[in-house]
C-alpha cells in the first residue's frame, strides 16, 4: 500500500507470531509506539496512535446522527471501535462480524485496551463473513454501520465493490449512516475515486470524505467514506450529537483522546488538489449513471483492483 | 527527530551531495516522490508533498490579516515558501535572511519549481545570520515574519529561544503575525510547551497552534506557532484574506494545490489529547509570568534543547 517508501518501527520484542486461514498475525513491542499490531505485513494500529483511528471512524458517524441505537461493526476484530461505540449511552445494541477469530484472540492477549471493547454486555460477536452476515440482515435495521475493514487486498476485497455497499445500504435505516476506511488522499486517489463514484450511486442521501492524521499509517493519514441513506437529512459536517458533552463518555476512566467537535468537522476540510479530483468522480459518476450504465464503473474497479494488486 | 523509526524513500538516483560550513546537503530522485531535499540527514522536502508545508507555512498568516505589504522569511532558502507569498498582490517587499548559500544553490539546480520564488522582483536575499539581520532590522517595519527553519539542532538551534521571539517581535508593525515552523504534536509535545509558554510572555495579541498533512514530515504532520504583536486584533482561525479568490493567486499557472480557506480554519482543530497538553503549558506560563520568573522557562527550554541533541 506504499510504493516506494518505507515505515519502519524499531521491533524491541517479538510477542506474537502466527497464521490463520485468513492472514498473518504478528505483534511485536516496538521502541516508541507500544505495542503493534501487523496483518500480512501491513501495520493496522498501535498503541500509541490508535486513538485517532478508532475514535474517528466510530464518533464520525455516530455523532451525525441523534440518539444512534443500533450499530452494526465490519471487521474490528481488535475491539477499539466497540470500545468507542460504548461511549454513546443510547446504543442498546452492537452487532460486530469479524471474519478472523485468530485477530480476536491475539487482542484479548495483546491489546486489553482495545479487546475491552468486547466486555460491553450490549456487544453481540458473529464471526464470519460480513458478506453472508449482511445477506441475513433485517432490512433498515440499522442506525450505523461501520466497516474496519483491512486494506482492499486478501480477506477485505470484495469490501469495495458494488454489490457490498448495496447490502449495506440495505441493512441501514431510512437516514441511517455508513462510515467506511478509505485510504489515503494522497496515495490512493483512484480507489477513493472508485469507492466515491460507487456510494454516490448507492446512498441517496449524503456521501462526503473525512479523513485524519494517524502518524502509522501510509503517508501519515486515513480517510473514511461517511454516507447517509436516503430519509431523515443528515449533516456530517456539523455533528448534532457531541460525545465529549456526554454523560458517561469517559466510559469508566478511558477519557477520549483524539475526538472532539472541532476535529469533527475539520475532518472534512480537503486540500485543493483533493478537492479537483474528488470533483471530477463526481462529474463522471452522474455520466456513468445517465448515459454509460454500470459498464464504466465496474471497468475502473477492475482497474483499481489491478492497481493495488500490482503496488 | 524521529526516535525509535524511520521513515525511508526509495532512492532511484543522487543528484547531489555536498557540505557546507553549516550542514550536509544531499539532493536524490525517489521512485514516488519526485526530488529530495535533505540538510543533515533530515529530509526537508520532496516534490510531491512540499506544497502542503509550503503554502500552509506562507497563506495561514498572509491570509490572517488585510493587505499584507512587507514580509520577511527566515530560513527557506529552497525559495518555495517566497514562490507562495507571490501570489498576495498587496505584498510590495519580500526581504529573506538564509543562513547557508549553498541550500540556495542547490535549489536553483535541482528544484526549480521551488527556486522560482526567487524570480519575483519584489524579492531581496540577505544570505546571513537571523539574529544579527532582527537585530539591524529597522523596528515595526514587517507586515508579517514566517520562520521557515530546519528542526532546532545545528544550525536553527538558536531560533527556538527567547531572545529570538524578542527580536521577531521588535520588527513586526503592532498587529504584525509571525508563522514559525512547529514541530509535530505525536512526537514533539516538550518543544511545542516552550515555543508555545516563551510566545505567550512575548506576544500580547493572540497565540495559536495549527497543524497539517506532510507525509514525509515525522510522523506525517508539521505544526506552526501563529502569533500576533498587540495592536490591531487577528483571528487567525477566520482568514479575512482568502488568497484563492484573488486574481493573480495562480502565480503565473501555478495553481494553488492544497491550502484554501476551510483548510486553513480546520488546521487549527486540535486533538483532544493535545488540547489537555497545551492548556496546561498556558497554565504554567502563567505562573512563571507572576510567580516564577523566567527561570522556570529557561531550565525548559534547556531540558528541551537536551531532549532534542540526544534523540
Amino acid at each position: 500500500m506504499w510504493p516506494g517508501e518505507a515505515h519502519s518501527l524499531k521491533v524491541e520484542k517479538i510477542l506474537y507470531r502466527g497464521k490463520s486461514k485468513y492472514q498473518e498475525v504478528l505483534v511485536f513491542e516496538s521502541s516508541t509506539y507500544g505495542k503493534v499490531l501487523v496483518l500480512d505485513g501491513i501495520v493496522q494500529l498501535t498503541d500509541k496512535d490508535e486513538c485517532a483511528y478508532q475514535e474517528m471512524i466510530a464518533h464520525l458517524p455516530l455523532c451525525s446522527i441523534p440518539s444512534p441505537n443500533t450499530v452494526l461493526v465490519i471487521g474490528g476484530g481488535d475491539g477499539g471501535v466497540l470500545r468507542e461505540i460504548s461511549r454513546h449511552r443510547s446504543v442498546e445494541t452492537i452487532h460486530i462480524c469479524e471474519i478472523d477469530k485468530l485477530v480476536i484472540d491475539v487482542c484479548e492477549e495483546y491489546f486489553p485496551e482495545l479487546y475491552v471493547g468486547f466486555g460491553d454486555p450490549r456487544v453481540q460477536l458473529h464471526v464470519g463473513d460480513a458478506v453472508e452476515f449482511l445477506r441475513n440482515a433485517a432490512e433498515g435495521m440499522y442506525d450505523a454501520i461501520i466497516v474496519d475493514s483491512s486494506d482492499p487486498i486478501g480477506p477485505a476485497q470484495e469490501l469495495v465493490e458494488k454489490p457490498f455497499f448495496e447490502m449495506i445500504a440495505r441493512a441501514l435505516r431510512p437516514g441511517g449512516v455508513l462510515c467506511n476506511q478509505a485510504e489515503s488522499l494522497w496515495l490512493h486517489t483512484h480507489l477513493i475515486q472508485d469507492m466515491l463514484a460507487i456510494c454516490r450511486e448507492t446512498f441517496k442521501g449524503s456521501v462526503h470524505y473525512a479523513w485524519t492524521s494517524v502518524p502509522t499509517y501510509p503517508s501519515g493519514v486515513i480517510g473514511f467514506l461517511l454516507c447517509s441513506k436516503d430519509g431523515e437529512p443528515v449533516n456530517f459536517m456539523d455533528p448534532i450529537n457531541p460525545i465529549e458533552q456526554q454523560e458517561g463518555a469517559d466510559n469508566a476512566g478511558r477519557e477520549i483522546k483524539f475526538y472532539n467537535s472541532e476535529i469533527h468537522k475539520a475532518a472534512f476540510a480537503l486540500p485543493s488538489f483533493a478537492k479537483r479530483e474528488l470533483s471530477t468522480v463526481y462529474a463522471s459518476s452522474r455520466l456513468s449513471q445517465s448515459e454509460q450504465g454500470e459498464d464504466t464503473l465496474k471497468m475502473n474497479l477492475v482497474a483499481k483492483n489491478e492497481l493495488v494488486t500490482a503496488s
